[in-house]
């Protein structure tokens, strides 16, 4: 891939940081630069190498950025893009990285000049972490990449950035709708994350109980240690598909309840069977 | 540990299997017998070289055992016992695997003559298959093994198994009465498994919600490949514990639904806060 562009990313936290390290080996660009607010985050980031320089005002090096990687939680990558609007490079293709599409892209889309193309993008990775010190660049192995273009997108950008997910080590790149992703993601992430806090939070732990966790506790309540700043951002930006979800899942284990309530075999196995068959779909991708 | 015992195995499956592996390789008893109700099991078994010999009848193997473990699902456990009680050598220490204790020990301590001791066991170890092909002598490596006591059971006995379970690889045992066992693990194993299966039956799983699919879903599911004959019983015979602890569940899944519906950031934080806090509790025991 053509690596001859200057590149900005804006927030030099777990993704952003991540980002930049990857991009810093597998593509090399030009230049690399990282927009944060913190300046010893910059500091560390330019010492580790993994950019060329940091700025805490943005205006340089967007007036310089061909791509524009906006890492931020949504309502300040929303703010971001809006209040810099005047700074971007012509022609430049800004992406961003968060966990809800169509409130950003909404928004963004709404108030972008013709010169500049935005495009909603969500790499499905991450770890229950936060902050530079945590990045990684091999948080983008095999990963998905969601990008959510819309008819104002040039088809040209969209090729452009989903090279670059393929080049930080991104299996596959997916296009969906900005409202189809927030649909889905309610689902496959939200829910879970939600499920993982109320399990946690049913009991303690004396020493006895903790005798009595075994792999199935430990998977099924790993993403409790949930970031609170972020996730309560993405689960009220996203509420509606989120109580959807949340409905449909009440409703599957009060099945369940019931059945077990009336000892009916027959129906828990017909539920755990189903269960198990479409579980194992997953394994093949696994 | 002194291994001059007569040992008999009664199931080969994945506990049963895993159980012989184990003892053949860490301890080597005198002999080590296994039954089973399937000749072909007994057969592999034998020609793995994990048992000396193998009875579809389990007569002669019990006249002659030391120490029976009972690695049958709870109601073939509690039948087989009460069926072979004329079998079992005077002084012989019996003990099961399965995942309840109160209606196995119970039922079982009540017909016992008093030249048997019966000692309830639930090694905290397995993998969601079943059967000999999937037994492997690892399972119980610093696994946690739990010991269901009352006061008819004998204090040599008693270290008889905990040293046992010590022997083929468990770093710790737990004794705790049989009724509080069936209380905590329908919280530890029940409520995870229900939830599994429950998270998994929401939606249909196209190529594009494949996508969208993490490690965060894959977690929280991958006890969704259940078995159903297994654990529609051990639901079935812990309902009261169960329901109590979907109760518990559904409340705590409810009020964070409210607090979304109602945008209440502040309240979602503090849910979430105190679960990740506890979550990490156990990462010292990962």
């Amino acid at each position: 891939m053509n690596s001859d562009f200057n590149i900005t990313i804006v927030g030099l936290g777990l993704i952003g940081g991540s980002y930049a390290m990857a991009l810093k080996e597998e593509l090399n660009p030009k230049n690399l630069w990282g927009v944060d607010i913190d300046a010893k985050t910059i500091e560390t980031a330019k010492n580790m190498g993994i950019i060329d320089d940091g700025f805490k005002d943005a205006k340089i090096p967007l007036e310089n950025s061909d791509i524009v990687i906006v890492s931020l939680y949504p309502e300040l990558a929303i703010d971001f893009i809006k209040s810099n609007i005047q700074n971007f490079k012509r022609g430049a293709v800004i992406t961003d990285t968060s966990g809800i599409k169509g409130k950003v892209v909404g928004e963004i889309s709404s108030c972008l000049p013709d010169y500049l193309d935005f495009i909603g993008g969500h790499p499905m990775a991450g770890r229950e972490a936060k902050g530079l010190s945590y990045a990684s660049k091999d948080i983008f192995k095999n990963a998905n990449y969601i990008l959510t273009p819309t008819e104002k997108n040039k088809s040209e950008n969209l090729a452009l950035i989903k090279n670059i997910a393929l080049t930080i080590g991104c299996s596959n790149v997916v296009s969906v709708d900005p409202e189809s992703h927030d649909k889905i993601i309610a689902y496959t992430s939200g829910l879970p994350h939600l499920i993982a806090v109320s399990l946690v939070s049913c009991n303690n732990f004396g020493n006895t109980q903790k005798s009595f966790i075994g792999g199935g506790f430990r998977d099924t309540t790993r993403i409790a240690e949930i970031n609170p700043d972020l996730w309560s951002e993405l689960f009220i930006s996203n509420k509606n598909n989120i109580i959807e979800q949340i409905d449909k899942f009440q409703s599957n284990l009060s099945i369940l309840k019931t059945a077990i309530e009336n000892e009916d075999m027959i129906k828990i196995k017909e539920i755990f069977d189903s269960a198990s068959k479409k579980r194992s779909e997953l394994n093949s991708n696994e």
